[in-house]
């Protein structure tokens, strides 16, 4: 299975699925297609009809989009319980997985992922606030209930955590305050080796967007790949 | 089961869980949440944590977010074959499916669904042609490889054509101008009983929104029900 993903740094939707095979053990390779550049459009056009990442290649089967994804890879997968077994849960996290793939869109806007960036105060406003106390209050519920089955939202990983992660990040770039609960939550997906392991990956590539972040200019990067558009 | 809807003219969301299950023959109570007036927060908290519509009651399991909603029946109901039976197709009527539900955002911005209204030629833009551009390439390459097994995008009725539903409503109310075979699919789909039904329970409302919709203070229309907000 190839993976097809886009800037570690930048690319919220190519961390859930990646994540969620990584941190269940899915052997997949890596393809990765730059963000942001004009070459873009006609190198994801190899993948996907969609022309975006992420898209999950299996044989001749092409799937598009993360939740597509995530579907896709818990049928073909069903020992590594990629949804949770109980009807109930498994219809919470759908229903928590899919408020997150077409919401929070204040949030999304205002404080998009940047996993090396610091920005603590940033992109804040009372709409994104909003956001912020939903999250909060879905993840802090879910611990609260499946507290005892283990430290993931539902107990055990599944695709919840792995959608919940670019928030993590984000909150985590923003400095955005949380509850305790919620900040203990965060601090622990933050910690997964594979999380690490995707902020190491974005530290490498050094490929930021000049408009959008032109204190990557200063002398001590001199050795970032800064794309002008 | 209960399915928790808005408004009929307004609400895209709403239409999808709604034909999915009266065309896949599933007995569902339905109940109306008015949208955009003050009581709809209230109202809607009774329901759902997420505070949007639609959402599915089943007992004491509440099912919110179309997509969660879509899959939660295809398990609840296999024999309904709510997604296709074979593994390809069914991981691209997925992706068709999440692809509409977190993409798009130029044709749902420029043209809201409002089933009742005819408003050739408003909103239109480059932008949202090239979403519209994309949707009939959708549904012609889906109907080019599945027109022999039957009328819909998979042949049989699927999620993929209740998740579509509204952007032939769209397309309708707009006017908008498309290629022979995605056309003849979208009337196709208009004219399904199930559809009708719903335009039909759509036209009864007479319940606008003052700001957006001044036209529809007409005398002709003195028993329009008005939301000033």
């Amino acid at each position: 299975m190839k993976l097809v993903i886009g800037n570690k740094n930048y690319s919220s939707w190519s961390l859930r699925p990646w994540l969620l095979m990584r941190q269940a053990g899915i052997a997949f390779e890596e393809v990765k297609v730059r963000l942001f550049v004009d070459s873009f459009a006609d190198e994801i056009a190899k993948y996907s009809p969609a022309g975006k990442v992420p898209v999950l290649i299996d044989g001749d089967i092409a799937v598009w989009d993360t939740l597509s994804i995530a579907e896709y890879l818990a049928e073909r997968f069903p020992e590594k319980a990629l949804w949770p077994a109980d009807r109930a849960a498994r219809a919470h996290a759908r229903s928590v997985c899919a408020e997150m793939h077409a919401g929070f869109t204040n949030l999304r806007n205002q404080m998009p992922m940047n996993v090396t960036a610091v920005l603590p105060g940033c992109g804040w406003n009372v709409s994104v606030q909003r956001d912020v106390d939903r999250i909060a209050q879905i993840w802090t519920d879910l611990r609260a209930r499946h507290g005892d089955a283990g430290p993931f939202l539902f107990g055990a990983f599944t695709v919840a955590d792995a959608y919940y992660a670019p928030v993590v990040s984000r909150f985590a770039t923003y400095g955005v305050h949380l509850p305790e609960a919620a900040k203990v939550y965060a601090d622990f997906i933050l910690e997964l080796p594979a999380v690490q392991e995707w902020i190491a990956d974005a530290r490498e590539e050094r490929d930021f967007l000049a408009d959008d972040e032109p204190y990557r200019l200063a002398p001590d990067r001199a050795d970032a790949i800064i794309i002008n558009h």
